[in-house]
């Protein structure tokens, strides 16, 4: 919940419902509430009496939707709903989804989360074949390969699209007759279906999603799923069989709201897990243990109570989101930045202070933090990450597609500890992160993706076993230090 | 720190810088620090190469400066800034403060925090000589008053003036020759001064502004007292010396930030003391301590603390702010307001939950949040208020004039526990309060003022005294309770 | 140049530039130019050093443009823009021009003025094959026949692709490599090339938007013919040899810019020609001959230099837009129409007027002059359209699609004259219109399309021809008098 | 109908209503009709049933009521509007009016044309008194006269406030019981009284606004007369009978529209008669007599006509305003400004073009035409002033404050001729305007101001006095030329 100080980024959160004839209006309080997946910019689009219609824009949900009347013009009994984070190019309003594509006989709308490993190649290879795309995302590939699908029915054509797509998608598509959701086969990013009490049903990437709009949980979609929901209710099938569940860690470390359960699991109980595990494996000599505000509060707490120091607030994080403009000079830039946290100074001052954040990035924001916290007094920082070092990139979501800017693929511990200025630093190990989360599954790493951490993938990379390649080979000498 | 979800609030923040060439850029940042004290509307004015400029408008900071050239052309300096409040009426942008008088031969920027109880009066006089007011806010008065008087020079016409209006102030001015703060004789309303490192001085309602710029503190605005700042320096003197200590105790219990600091006291510190104390004053069967989060967590850990009850965190709230339009039905309604905070079902569910929150005004919050918590599962919910009961109308600045909608000045305690549906029900004492701030001074009641709380005021209410007298009325078979 | 007060609209403005360091600024000059053509909305395509970047939205250039940074991003050697026509459906972004494609490799921009009327029956075949559409209009089928021709490179496959549409169109294209003009078989719509005094090339549909940024005229795209501007030069080519001239004739009536000329003929100087035979047809007692500003001001200084009867200003034409919000009464809504045009009171009483009009659609706005000028004192208004009546719809780029609009489709000379309440009514001949004109051709109808006079279209209507024998059904009684 | 290719402008437009139940509908329809008047802000203040409210803003009426809410809000059965036009400084919201007074019991509307001479020295005098100005206008000075006058009645205050302010203007005033207007004593600046079907009033600054708005025209205000509308009718009375009638004979010239009628005089044909005067006292030997449309349109007619040379379409005026940005270079600078008027070719090639234009202020269109119709062209281009040289300032409401912009101060003849390329070069004489004019009264110069043309003034000038000097110094070896 703290996306805008990381420089890590989730893709995404989806957001559909069927049947309530209030549809458009829970659709709108539904991306409220997956905000955090997603902020550069947002869309419904509603089934009308006229058809499927679309509202969409930059910005925030609450930007997006300023004007009333522009939610009211989608109102109907189906709509379907997507946040989507910001990227540093493609920034093009045909990218904002959900994707509306209108063809003589009918409209189909289609919205995602996670990203195609083998996007280039089929979108390389439709448009030898004539096809035409409207945005520059990898999404549009799947309603290509569905129109070409010669299969008996749309539902046919979707599961031999489903089929043809490789990577991380949790797709969510609405027609005129039905709403289709469907996850891929590792279950890379989350995806759930709970019913309204109107009998409705509702899509969504976070239970939490499901809670706002008072809907009733039903089922994680599972590996392989396709879910349908229709006129006549509520369908659920396999379009494939060979699954294997490879659930994206970094959910449970820090995307996903506290509030929501991912494969039921807590996600706020696995942090104070998490916590509770690296107080063990990282125990440090402090006064009081301090979280970074808001997303590291759980960890903080399960730290507290494992290691029996007390939990404290000694890191304020402002409600307000500044607009920070380019700032003349670099205090003012550094000034811009810390006014999103800031030190509660009779809390921290003459403490030795055990920090702890869920994930090291690039480790521009723990610099700031440990700095600030002396500057506040602090006789002694110890930061300590609820989760193991950040040493690969993701090609299933998670915007880490080049490991350059990966402080933890650079540096050793010591090194880091040094360059942060922290008096000791100590991470999270997989094996605690896999036990602190504690799927119940026999499937490899505990049901977890950690592949960031291990750069053991789940699946082939296709078009990005180059990109792969050449980001192992400048990491050679970091890559022994992994296993240290 | 969470403003949106009470009905209470805060008249304003301001915000002013002398002698640094970003003046307009801190201010900015300033503002944005100060947020939480008024969302309504928001300015700045710069002194530039061509004088005073002006730039406001309604909504957030954020919003109000969206262009980035409207603050360039503030640059110089010397600036002041100002927050508002949101109000149900009133509703121009001549209120938007900072005030700006243009006279032929100078310019005069004014801004303002609290509230003038002789301004009605005050008005209706200068009018009837022929004065015409810009807005309809009782800041003007006081440039009226200053403009009218005889004294020889501006800061005597100043003092003149000061010396005049009656109530809960701190005011602030900007001239193109100095930067001037009064607080008025009891110092209800917090104001500091602050030296930047640029060897620039700061005027500001809050220490947290003073960090988030880097300036260092020098001292709280005296009650009484007027600060100037010009060429030579910072210049501190008495406009009047009958003064007497009244802080409003609210700004400790609710209003400030934590992080922030007022007459020496630390307030995250003393919300935890109130939270410490409330727990030996009314202790609860609880498994778990759960704050209302931002502003009651600080309460809800001096609770945990002093009880050995584990603090949890059982609600989340949304860092998103939903824009929330009128909804079509009172189901949706409900749900719009509960988006802003939601439990974390697997921490409540089966738990006897010891709410606490840090005050209690029409209670309508507070029954959202304890069915919400027991639709999530707890046993039983034990609400604990961090503050006295609030029983009567403010007028030195808190959005509190009449007593009708304040749920403690129509109810017992045992009534509201059954209106708000929860298991038990304790508010902190008066003397507890007191305590807990812990200021050092000799003034009444600790050098607070609790007048919402027993009824006593510190002033005479000069056009009010009628209005009181009126709510009193009403008020009467309740009028007993408050000494029980 | 009076596109607001008639229910007659033009498709569509084009404006290209091809090697000037200036093109985004010389195309935004142009489509101010060629605002009379569209006003929809408007957009431009520059060739940046980053590839083809696309700027458009709703409404006017200047709204579209209000940001100066909106054109500074376009910067760059080439740019393609359009301006298009308001309809009353498809207001949806995607349908705003100039289309732009972009593929794995290459971005293409697309701008059209026209109407295909084998689009539907393309459409149709290209979306059972597959194809995806993005927008909702006719200009898409083309590129979606470019990408699955297989002809060597992009010039063949273009060339297959103009081969494969029917109907009226004036084609733009840009690439990084070139940019690219066609005209239809039958040149009902004008395009022009011209050159620049940097060298570089313009592509526009009316010669005033050469003037407008300095540009020489070379040609105008002939019937059939395909312009290509390249780092090489112009270069010239048919793509077909099937050709005759048609050129809309309403462009010569009404919609083009009296300052353009079209295959060499003065726009001003035929109206000038069809108001002095109009004189000759239709002469009339009348005192003064006043036209309606500002698109039949020609053709009313044509009838008075033949008739000898004083020219006389008798209405002024608003330059401001009024914004004509729903009008609460209908002597409102009336008010609210009859601000555009507003009669010059001592000139017209007491006179006998000789009103002439372009052109008669709807009659709607002749109704209201009539009486304006009698309620100012007319002793008798006569009114003299210099064109004939409009009798069929168009299907070539002009929105008369239904006849049931259409005065002169449903009522004879003396029942349209009773309803306009006019003293007497008269039309100029087709023949006088195409005498007028005089056009250098052989081609039938002096090089005309005349078909919305006289129901006989010079080319097969392919998926309109239903909907034309549905039209003339409805019109059988009136078909007699066409001849008549 | 020109003001955007002139640099010379009028001081507003006024219109009120009284007594009409769609009195801001009506307004808002009248404002448009004046737009001509000013375009840099609008504002319109209703007297709904909760008090006046206004509704104001920078920009054409058009772009200030966008939404239609901001007229709605405004509903009730009285209102007064102002278009305000563009200066270089000033540009505040503060100086947009109607200005809006709100005081404790009460609250006025203020709407002025004009400039006051004395504003300065009363402001100041007012200031040292106590008066805070919300404003820099000059208008505000009359609201604090009438405050501080202790004659009684709201009445009586306005006539002693009247007697106070020396100069040009035409005030409007609005309070919940009344609707007042006054002209100067010289009646510079138009103000008419008309009357609507319903029974209400209007006021406005030119009788188009009646005509717009389907009044009946009742009088004009006559110089020192007060017009009150109330719930009784309408009152007239004189606030001074020491009058002498004085009207701005740019009005007739230039700013006014020519569908309106002043003092009985009708502008177009009034403008007409200047062309035909001017015929007579600068013959040219022309082919054709082109108008610079569309002021100067009438005048040509004249001059045609009394010539017998034929009237000529040769120059185009652009119906749509086009943002012109800053351009890169010199060349893309002139063809934006070209982009307004362009030649019609064939009209003008080969031909001695007589250019009529109404009046010359700078030079700099002028020079800019003379060089297009040469490029297009033209053999000669003799140019012809429908006005006497303007050499002097303004102090009653034109924006002519400094003459050393004014080519006619600053040249001769013939110099003026050389440097604008023109093969000659003709002003009407001051004697020639004022019997073109043909007002029925014995006042001097024909009842009109003709002082920037001789720089003798109707009344004594105040403030400006130095002014005026100095300019006269920096002239004096022209002034014997203006005899000349």
């Amino acid at each position: 919940m703290a996306a805008e100080v990381k420089s890590l980024n989730e893709e995404c959160g989806v957001f559909g419902v069927w049947g309530d004839p209030h549809a458009a209006v829970l659709t709108h309080l539904g991306l409220h509430t997956l905000q955090h997946r997603g902020q550069e910019g947002a869309g419904i689009v509603g089934l009308t009496d006229h058809g499927l219609h679309r509202h969409n824009g930059f910005g925030l949900v609450s930007e997006v939707f300023a004007d009333p009347e522009s939610l009211r013009q989608l109102a109907g009994t189906a709509a379907l709903g997507h946040v989507r984070y910001a990227t540093a190019g493609g920034r093009i309003l045909e990218n904002i989804q959900p994707l509306l594509f209108r063809f003589s006989n009918e409209s189909i709308a289609l919205a995602h989360n996670g990203n195609l490993t083998n996007a280039l190649s089929l979108r390389a290879k439709l448009e030898a074949d004539g096809a035409i795309f409207q945005s520059t995302s990898d999404t549009e590939v799947l309603m290509h390969l569905i129109r070409r699908s010669h299969a008996a029915g749309f539902q046919a054509q979707l599961c031999e699209a489903l089929n043809q797509v490789h990577g991380g998608f949790a797709f969510a598509l609405l027609t005129e007759h039905a709403l289709y959701a469907a996850s891929d086969p590792n279950g890379f990013r989350p995806l759930v279906v709970g019913q309204l009490p109107s009998g409705g049903y509702v899509i969504c990437s976070e239970t939490a999603g499901l809670n706002a709009v008072g809907a009733d949980f039903i089922q994680d979609v599972q590996p392989g799923q396709l879910v349908v929901v229709d006129e006549l209710g509520l369908h659920v099938s396999q379009y494939t069989t060979d699954t294997q569940l490879a659930v994206c860690s970094m959910e449970y470390v820090y995307f996903a709201r506290p509030d929501s359960e991912i494969h039921g699991v807590s996600v706020h109980q696995a942090r104070v897990r998490m916590g509770e595990r690296l107080a063990k494996e990282q125990p440090a000599a402090g006064d009081i243990v301090v979280g970074v505000p808001n997303s590291s509060l759980s960890a903080a707490l399960g730290y507290a109570r494992a290691s029996g120091i007390p939990y404290e607030m000694g890191l304020i994080k402002s409600q307000y989101v500044a607009r920070t403009f380019i700032q003349p000079t670099q205090a003012l830039r550094e000034r811009s930045v810390r006014m999103k946290l800031s030190p509660v100074r009779p809390v921290v001052a003459g403490k030795r202070v055990i920090l702890v954040d869920d994930s090291l990035v690039r480790g521009t924001t723990a610099i700031q933090l440990v700095q600030l916290l002396k500057d506040a007094g602090a006789k002694a920082v110890h930061l300590r990450i609820a989760s193991p070092p950040l040493r690969f990139p993701c090609f299933y979501g998670i915007d880490i597609q080049t490991t350059h800017e990966l402080m933890a693929a650079n540096h050793s511990i010591a090194e880091m500890r040094d360059l942060l200025g922290a008096d000791s630093l100590g991470f999270l190990s997989t094996q605690g992160l896999e036990d602190s989360v504690g799927l119940q599954t026999t499937a490899p790493n505990g049901g977890l993706c950690v592949a960031y951490f291990t750069g053991e993938y789940p699946t082939a990379l296709d078009d990005y076993e180059q990109t792969l390649e050449a980001e192992l080979a400048k990491l050679q000498i970091n890559i022994p230090e992994v296993s240290a």
